[in-house]
């Protein structure tokens, strides 16, 4: 069967790998800095030299095309080159470099295609130096007001505009991707999770990403001293904290297995040792592919009482997305690729929210998953083995030519 | 009976809180600042104009005294008129007050009495500028080495040496209290809790400080990402921690109920919404006067196992104290001393430190406590009504009287 190059997909990740390099395995490599307009030049040096059409535009997103034999819309392939600070090597970058080998096969191999196809670089996916994340796909699919991303500041204050204009990047607003120029989007990611590694499995097969709700508790008892308060007069904010994390954890987990839910982040105040917590925080993070599930947590959540451990109990939505599913056709074909290739593959839904969540509202799009070694991801020690990369870069090229048939 | 004023000490608790006034019902009056200057300069003032003699010694605490009709030991009471920031107007400054209307009560009545007595004033109880807290008794006591004290610093990066070199009240080291040179020590101190108020009782006897242990716990898991680790696969340090949290409550609550118990402090890293919890720490402050109790809260820690939910827990000892007794015939002095002025009063044990817990290893010491209303402490919103003020006052007065005569 058809094959990318395994060579090139090695130099590729490697190449791409010295761009922000922290010396400590991984890159911090945030959008529009010198090290993620370094990895640009590289992308475009690349793409030109492949004889591919490169445009940007108003959000510094680039399009490398090399044309169909038909005057169709473009299949796009891709994800973002900025990282996370002390990221890793695959995050977001892999998407870009196993789309860029594809066309590269492509063009090699002298394979016939009808459509045009395009590598797509987003910009600032990570949202690790201007928030939010998905930022530039957000804007082009209407889910984020433009002015008000143009105007998110990095820790200096530099604004997105101001990065932006100097980045040499920005190009125009009918540079967009819009339906009548683009038919499809396929992004390949690391799984940034377990599931794959643990059960032995080549190809995550993304049907969706998880609806998801988010929410903020808050205890508010009394700040008394610790050493002075007889037990009987307390009202600790963190003791009815707790009691309500482990509630929440029993109840939770009566649903269906593949519900996750996480509490990530707790504060009390005054957070003194001798001083018993006046208020205590804590989040809870639920993720399911079907809203059923995620209408349970609700319910579990709305039970518990106003008053607990005689502390005020309360909760508030922080946010939440619903699950969004991905075009069938192309999961299929997805699925198909790796069962030709000998790849094993499971079907999953995306934890993680990615690009091509936004993009799907508009262009058909689907999403491909690799293994990440110990489900690590945003650290240094992000990791999926080249012969991984390679067949994932073999199933999206696969995926590309299916839609184009099709 | 024998009474203090109530219209001298209103005016002084009133002109104390004028030093470092927040404008917001309290004070911040940092051991050694300008407010705190501007406190002992009211306080000598006054000692002078009582005809008291005053000295100071190396740690800038200050010795105010009014001779006895015999060349014998003094009879000391007072404490300290440092707070912290946004702290009352009545911990600390109110046993200096109370000693000095004491005293002034015995030079306008005339009262006869043996032994000098002295208004002491400590620096630096409550290491709030300088750590740590009753650092000048700690040093005279032999509990704290005198260079050390000496290196601390404040935010500003200013030593203790320094501020007590500049405050003009530095003196010499003989001046420091010996055994040969006193007598007694009574410190009277705001109770800082709910007791006394809620049972309505006038005056707290205080029979010695509370032992206490102080722990801090860790709990290591692994940080993954929380949309993408199935529930089975996680490490979850909060989860740990939290059940480690609920069973000592369990356990403790099993045990004397005068023990008191507070988890104080909690962190989570990276205290992110959407990563697990890798690193959970929490602290355990446990307090009782017996030893054989603070026993059994040391087994219920050590039965903690080893792992739990899949995390490594483990725990230290930040501190701890071993119960202080003060001298028993003082102690029956003041219980004596409230019944006869028909106060109600309770035998209970300090949960805080106090300077006279030092003392008391060198001289016989003692406290009285008054009422905290809503045991608001170490906060502007604490307060005590100026008839409990006096009536501590009456209590300080008889016990002084009581010790000079036997």
């Amino acid at each position: 069967m058809l094959s990318c190059s395994k060579d090139r997909m090695d130099d590729k990740v490697k190449t791409f790998s010295k761009f922000g390099d922290t010396g400590k395995g991984g890159i911090t490599r945030l959008s529009l800095s010198p090290e993620a307009l370094d990895a640009r030049e590289e992308f475009c040096k690349r793409c030109r030299a492949l004889g591919m059409d490169i445009k940007t535009d108003d959000m510094a997103n680039i399009y490398a095309t090399i044309p169909g034999e038909l005057d169709l819309p473009a299949i796009m392939a891709g994800s973002h080159l900025d990282s996370v600070r002390q990221g890793g090597n695959y995050d977001g970058v892999l998407g870009v470099l196993t789309a860029l080998e594809a066309v590269e096969t492509i063009i090699t191999e002298k394979i016939s295609h009808k459509h045009p196809i395009t590598v797509i670089v987003w910009t600032n996916e990570e949202g690790a130096r201007f928030e939010p994340a998905m930022m530039s796909s957000g804007v082009i699919c209407g889910k984020f007001d433009k002015d008000l991303m143009l105007a998110s500041k990095d820790l200096d204050g530099v604004t997105f505009k101001e990065a932006l204009e100097a980045s040499g990047y920005m190009g125009k607003v009918e540079n967009r991707m819009t339906p009548d120029k683009y038919r499809a989007l396929v992004e390949l990611h690391v799984e940034q999770g377990p599931v794959l590694e643990n059960e032995k499995v080549d190809i995550g097969v993304v049907e969706g990403v998880c609806g998801m709700i988010n929410y903020e508790f808050t205890f508010i008892g009394q700040a008394d001293h610790a050493g002075t308060t007889p037990m009987k007069y307390r009202k600790d904010a963190l003791y009815a904290a707790t009691k309500t994390i482990l509630y929440l954890h029993e109840e939770l987990d009566k649903l269906d297995g593949k519900l996750v839910y996480t509490t990530g982040k707790i504060s009390a105040h005054p957070n003194i040792h001798t001083v018993i917590p006046d208020i205590v925080k804590f989040t809870l993070d639920a993720r399911h592919q079907d809203a059923e599930v995620i209408k349970q947590v609700l319910e579990i959540i709305k039970a518990i009482p106003k008053i607990v451990e005689k502390c005020e109990a309360s909760y508030e939505k922080a946010w939440a997305r619903n699950t969004v599913e991905f075009n069938s056709e192309f999961v299929n074909y997805v699925e198909n690729s790796a069962k030709e290739y000998g790849y094993t593959a499971k079907r999953m839904y995306s934890g993680p929210g990615h690009d091509a969540q936004f993009v799907t509202d508009i262009i058909p799009s689907t999403m491909i998953f690799v293994p990440s070694e110990n489900g690590h991801s945003h650290c240094e020690k992000e990791f999926t083995p080249i012969d991984n990369c390679l067949k994932g870069a073999n199933v999206l090229l696969q995926t590309i030519l299916d839609i184009d048939k099709n």
